[in-house]
């Protein structure tokens, strides 16, 4: 493309500082080095991750957030045979080296150079390819997608299929990998086994999709927000449980239900107090729950007996897909219809209105606002 | 035999408040009814379980202790066909009835009756057949080994080989099995794997026992006990580590020598603080913690992180076994000389003697004593 090799200014949301609103600004984009791809970002989802990030403040300012985007390769650097212009990419937030140990290993997708902190790990020379008013901008989570352009390493970066629909499939780089995954991989949800999900988010109402996928023959979705149910029911939920319509503890109502506990639960918030509950839903012998919902904040317990009686308690990262192996994969089975997606998009805005997507976000009105950027 | 069918008085020591010595008494054994054995205790070990229930009381009183037992069947209730006098047999304190849903399972040894809190749930009729100076006196795990005969249901005993040593084969019933199994079942060590065993008891030994014959390529014995290395090394431990030699948390110090975690670990002491070590000492992506030390007092707890970045806590209970199948299996293993016996026995006393064992036990100066019923 005419652009290629050349600095591209272009419109990005940048966070200024911690837990203010963002700042439509215009940014340069430098080109691609070794091993690096510049993609134009078709459309971004946006994830309770950014928000924590902007609300914890704990990486570096300033930075552009959004780590859900799908978008077309505009130039590679030296050393990309992989990609060329014009292909579909879905930008990623865990990198798949495929040389490390965690890579080669068929039990993680871990990869030892993924991003954990800003500055972005994957980067060949400088930390970034952002910058503003002269300043250096950071990449988040080496991917910043609330930028019509920006700059992956071949590490971070998926080719998928020609005919993915970018303002959907964007969803996959995160939220419905997640809690998709969490049921089938990290899980491991056995056909006719009764399942729990707490929380009806993206990632939860993902995780029942999951768990209908693996064949579950009851799936119980527990939300205090009732408006979530119809919703959960269209993705498999066999049964709706609200908390607070319970005066007993929301774990011995689930144990009642199911005569002794579910086989597996998922906590798909990121509550600590929510992740035992999660953990005694389930029942004695063989019962396994999944820690999905980021937090960092405080620690999560449990009597020992718990394990002891037999439960497993574990957690998932992304789903435990390897992003770069298998995005593309979980694309196709959009096209296919084995997966859902227009189902999770509730709302569709452009990059201007991304500060009233952060609030819809944040009211829990939504369930996924998909940014088109190209509008 | 002659005294089949009739009530027999025999010496058993007896518990007659918690956290008191216990009291050599005259007994009368009851005969067994409908689908009970009466057996001839040869052998006994002393298990922290019996201290346990002992110093925390919360089980009925007065009782007789003792669930790590060996002995002869003297006679058979009506129903009885599997067992007859004479046969060498094991008193288990897990039941196995073959008929609940846990026990169909593949994927747990829990059994719905099997004893939980005193009294024993699987007496047909009273729940004792003890009674001393006329009180009737309960039978602690529904084994009760600390006395010269017991009576139990045929679903909480094993029928084991004629040539098994008894006095080395009731360490079969609890602490080798718990651990030698933790390793196997429930962490399921894989070959040229590194482990850690925190505690060096009897049951931290067995689960050195069982890295060792997993195949685990390097074995991490944890003890703040120096003297229990050389034991933890003829089991199969290749690295020493006591955490008080260390400023750093020992987790730290598993994570430098291991060049990022360890694959499994197992927490044999039954100590909070501990079990978070044992996860925190796991390898991200995969690593494995086993709870196998017991303790309900208080709440274990780590930082969500720890699971979401691919750790799993589990648990085991009696090493995973399902007993009434598996206890045989392993005896034989004994007398094949697959699993060592010998090593665990440091002391020998007589029931006479069940108070100083008590100390001794207390004392961390010996890994199991066997209590000979026959001296």
């Amino acid at each position: 493309m005419a652009t290629a090799g050349k600095v591209i200014k272009c419109k990005a949301a940048v966070a200024w500082e911690p837990n203010k609103p963002l700042v439509i600004e215009e940014i340069e984009v430098a080109p691609p080095q070794k091993d690096e791809i510049r993609v134009k970002v078709v459309a971004t989802g946006l994830c309770h991750t950014d928000l924590y990030h902007l609300f914890e403040g704990k990486e570096g300012f300033p930075t552009v957030l959004g780590h859900e985007g799908a978008g077309v390769v505009e130039s590679v650097g030296p050393g990309v045979t992989e990609f060329k212009p014009g292909d579909k990419v879905i930008p990623l937030c865990a990198s798949q080296c495929n040389e490390c140990r965690f890579c080669k290993s068929s039990k993680t997708n871990l990869c030892e150079k993924s991003w954990s902190t800003n500055p972005c790990p994957t980067m060949a020379g400088p930390v970034t390819r952002f910058s503003c008013h002269g300043q250096p901008v950071l990449q988040f989570a080496c991917t910043s997608t609330f930028s019509e352009y920006t700059v992956m390493n071949k590490i971070d970066l998926a080719k998928i299929h020609d005919d993915a629909q970018l303002d959907r499939v964007c969803l996959l780089a995160c939220g419905v990998s997640t809690g998709y995954g969490a049921a089938i991989n990290s899980a491991k949800v056995q056909p006719g086994s009764v399942c729990a999900v707490f929380g009806l988010g993206a990632v939860g109402l993902a995780a029942v999709m999951g768990c209908k996928s693996a064949g579950a023959s009851r799936i119980i979705a527990v939300d205090i927000n009732e408006e979530k149910f119809e919703k959960a029911k269209i993705f498999g939920a066999t049964d709706f449980v609200n908390p607070k319509a319970h005066k007993k503890p929301i774990s011995d109502v689930l144990i009642e239900m199911t005569d002794g506990g579910v086989d597996y639960s998922l906590e798909c918030v990121g509550n600590v107090e929510l992740m035992r509950s999660a953990l005694e839903s389930c029942v004695k012998g063989w019962g396994v729950s999944v820690i999905v919902g980021y937090t960092d904040l405080h620690d999560f317990a449990a009597r020992p007996i718990q394990l002891i009686a037999g439960r497993t308690w574990t957690g998932s990262l992304l789903g435990g897909y390897k992003m770069k192996d298998d995005v593309p994969k979980l694309v196709l089975d959009h096209i296919a219809g084995r997966i859902k997606l227009d189902e999770f998009v509730t709302h569709t805005m452009n990059l201007e209105q991304i500060n009233d997507a952060i609030e819809l976000m944040k009211s829990g009105k939504c369930i996924r606002t998909i940014i088109n950027m190209s509008k």
